[in-house]
């Protein structure tokens, strides 16, 4: 539809990451479940896109084309509006305009022609000249890339290779290098992947002109690459039952059947009860180093290239998931052997860090030790939230409401369609007899918590400069653009705050905003 | 096959609770899937029995009712010996005989005809004399408390409350609260688990004599209780293949398809991503807090008929996966409610403390606030290495295998069927060309990560104090039965440690020891 010049709105029960295409095409998206750091949030924020995410009221049914909400039901074709900002979902087709200042920013407007884009401009340098932490952006593609430069992003905090792997040209290649039984057929797709992730690299590095970018290896457990284990179980069921009613297989059909049954073999093996705490992160480094190898080459090829032609290019090269010592310094030493191979190879002076997500407890706990061993630390705080509160993002979003605004809420099927007067829920009829108190007054996924993943951020950073002096500080999470958080950042004395494209004003704002409620403090403290 | 007389193994993928029945009349259990903590090793423990899991070689054909171990397939009815021990799995029946000392335990020998067992008694009683920490057992039903007693368990540390769901007679009654629409359905339900629970409670209490009994709320989240997801789909669709392939449904099976249709959607309500990180522990005694009442009345019911009868009995409930002090505040008032409701009824004086698990990085960071409401803490060892490290317990056992003995595992399919002479994985073909270093020593599962889990319990511990000074301190998860761990314990002074039963003398060495070790390092010092 969209390739037909119509504007197309995703409506999913949930996003998971091979609908990159699709989100690509949409214009904005609207799920039924998962919450503010859900994966259709966070890429909509990254991409510039309109998402309503964890709307309860929203049921997909994907085989009849049609999306029932509350009452309504829409079918595919149907017009849909939805606010970002309020969550609320319009059966039609509202009238929408971009500002002036996301026009300049892509370059549909110039700054002269635009006001309020100037008045925007000149009010952020007032900011930038007050505050000291630096700001970065969270980047996979140029176009995002160019984006954040344009809100004056000072260097990419994050780029999350996976992403890359989705693509339509590459995800055969990737799902082929999965279900590889030896490490040389793993190695034969690896190397088809390798020039393509070069060519990433190349483009976000000359977009950024120099600024540090911060490129992390892949993080997320492989079966994400592959079909779902369920609905490979349904497939396969369905052929298998359909044989049983004495319709015979053809012998295609057969090839199908034993072809489904030996995917569904492998994603079986990957399977994990909970994919959140399991083979991902460096643990894939470490288990598959070919995979580090491919990826390091890919990052140092590039920068090399840009090294080249005479250009500043100091890449930075981030392991996921450390827990231990131990972990960083395995895949450190892959990647310096690897990097310092490449860089051999072209014959240029090169410079570039390796460094770690400070994302789990342990890793928190441990960072005196795991300094040892990386030049940087870039706080994952999302991952950090939910193994420090026990809370998975995908999930958690249904009883975190129902913490913070109990009386809103039906605590039988948790919808949030209460009659207050007579206390009763319209979707299921419960009765609220009884409310909870408040048990949380924010949810932790958007600001963060300073007494429990705070306290493991400060001491992270305390024992990290106590290790390393110089070692570089940030944080890469959503945090990274929630003003509140941005000022717990100051204080604790991060070098740089990482967010969505979209969000480098708001956090060019709130890191001036920290220092002048600091100096507030201070000199009310002096009086 | 059990209730014929026979002696039966129990060989599965993995377990989950709902085979707790098939558990309970196997002797012994062998799962492909899981490690130390798994499903199938715990209660293997707490029941005695004995156990290999994560027998990778295993391959389970439940349709065709064979395992195949490696190049051997099993049919149902083949015998198979298992050493527990060892790992190692035989393809025959190998005669077994249990030990003097279980059997004196079991009562099956009097300790006057066994010279082993009084030995053992001795030995043990040369231990108590110099432990200062107390040994106690997890245990949920009478039985399991009478072999701790036997093996001089000082009290029930944990009873999991939700094993007791899942009893023949009981999971209906569950699923039907858990499909209830309203709280008035699922109310009237809980009404019919509560004269079970409250029997037995009392059985645990005749059994316990006075000694401290720990009764934890339900934790799982409550799909546990329900049919697999997956499961459900697949039926589905068979039973919809054959209808289109004109074999037409009866009334009976439209019915069934109907049945099947409905429970799914509630299925996937209840469904998770990550569901250790999700809706259960105290999240479910605060949105459903019938739940909780229920518990607690039949806790108190039959604390109330001890005491009438004029024995002592002090019930501690205990709260788990608080996070934060608003949650322990939230259930404990609802606990003080209830209890206090039922003792008035009883018109006895009884005392009972509520307390909560330490399971959570957050809970042990902010233990100090928690302690203002909570009178014990009693650490949840394997739920907070599985947040600490951000390591499933079920899923994490492959890479961890890999981490310790990285020469001994192909690093392609993780079998331990390796050529060392040609490198070569006898399973999969995989020429091992490279081996990362030694990632890890020990098994976080198994024995205490004093750097990173073991900092958060110095803490908690210190912080709990502070704030409360009488509060009471134990551990119940996997490690309190183990000798390194219990030393930490004794280390950072908790008062308790509680085990699995059989691992009770164990325990009471180690608790010695600690003493002696510690006494020894002490003088070490003082020269």
């Amino acid at each position: 539809m969209r390739a037909n010049g119509e504007r197309v709105i995703l409506v999913r029960r949930e996003t998971s990451p091979d609908d990159i295409q699709g989100m690509d095409a949409a214009m904005g998206f609207l799920t039924a479940k998962g919450g503010m750091t859900s994966h259709a949030a966070v890429v909509a924020r990254q991409m510039g896109k309109v998402c309503v995410a964890g709307c309860e009221a929203v049921e997909v049914k994907e085989s009849q084309h049609t999306v029932k909400i509350g009452p309504v039901t829409l079918k595919e074709g149907d017009y849909l509006s939805i606010n970002g900002f309020t969550g609320q979902v319009y059966g039609q087709d509202l009238p929408v305009v971009s500002s002036e200042v996301i026009q300049v920013i892509q370059g549909k407007m110039k700054p002269q022609q635009s006001e309020k884009y100037r008045y925007f401009a000149t009010f952020l340098s007032w900011a930038d000249r007050v505050r000291r932490l630096r700001i970065r952006a969270n980047a996979d593609i140029p176009d995002q890339a160019d984006i954040a430069r344009g809100f004056g992003a000072e260097g990419i905090g994050l780029c999350r290779t996976e992403h890359m792997f989705f693509a339509e040209d590459r995800i055969p290649i990737m799902q082929k290098m999965i279900l590889s039984r030896t490490r040389e057929e793993r190695e034969q797709y690896l190397n088809k992947l390798l020039p393509l992730q070069k060519a990433d690299f190349l483009g976000l590095y000359r977009e950024m002109q120099g600024y540090p970018v911060t490129i992390r290896l892949l993080d997320p457990p492989l079966h994400e690459f592959l079909p779902r284990r369920e609905e490979l179980m349904v497939e396969i069921a369905r052929i298998e039952e359909a044989n049983n009613g004495n319709r015979t297989l053809s012998a295609q059909q057969a090839d199908l059947l034993e072809e489904k049954r030996r995917l569904l073999a492998r994603v079986e093996e990957l399977h994990e009860f909970n994919p959140m705490l399991g083979l991902r992160g460096c643990r894939l480094g470490i288990t598959m180093p070919e995979i580090t190898r491919m990826q390091v080459r890919a990052i140092l090829e590039a920068a090399c290239e840009i090294a080249r032609e005479g250009k500043k290019i100091v890449p930075e090269i981030m392991v996921p998931l450390v827990g231990m010592v131990t972990e960083m310094k395995a895949q450190k030493d892959l990647v310096r052997k690897t990097a310092d191979e490449v860089i051999k190879q072209y014959g240029v002076r090169l410079k570039y860090l390796v460094g770690t997500m400070i994302e789990l407890p342990r890793a928190a706990v441990t960072a005196g030790e795991i300094a040892k061993e990386a030049e940087f630390f870039s706080f994952g705080t999302n991952d950090m939230t939910q193994t420090t509160y026990g809370f998975s993002r995908d999930d958690a979003a249904k009883f975190i409401q129902f913490y913070m605004t109990t009386a809103d809420l039906c605590p039988n099927c948790h919808g949030s369609d209460v009659d207050k007067k007579t206390n009763t829920c319209r979707s299921c009829g419960f009765v609220i007899t009884e409310q909870p108190g408040n048990i949380i007054e924010f949810d932790p996924f958007a600001t963060l918590d300073r007494d429990g993943v705070g306290f493991l951020m400060r001491r992270a950073t305390w024992d990290g400069r106590n290790t390393r002096k110089d070692i570089k500080l940030g944080i890469c999470g959503e945090h990274g653009g929630d003003p509140a958080s941005i000022e717990f950042c100051h204080q604790i004395g991060l070098d740089y705050v990482s967010c969505s494209p979209y969000r480098v004003p708001i956090a060019r704002l709130a890191a001036a905003q920290a220092v002048l409620n600091n100096r507030k403090k201070k000199s009310e403290k002096d009086i």
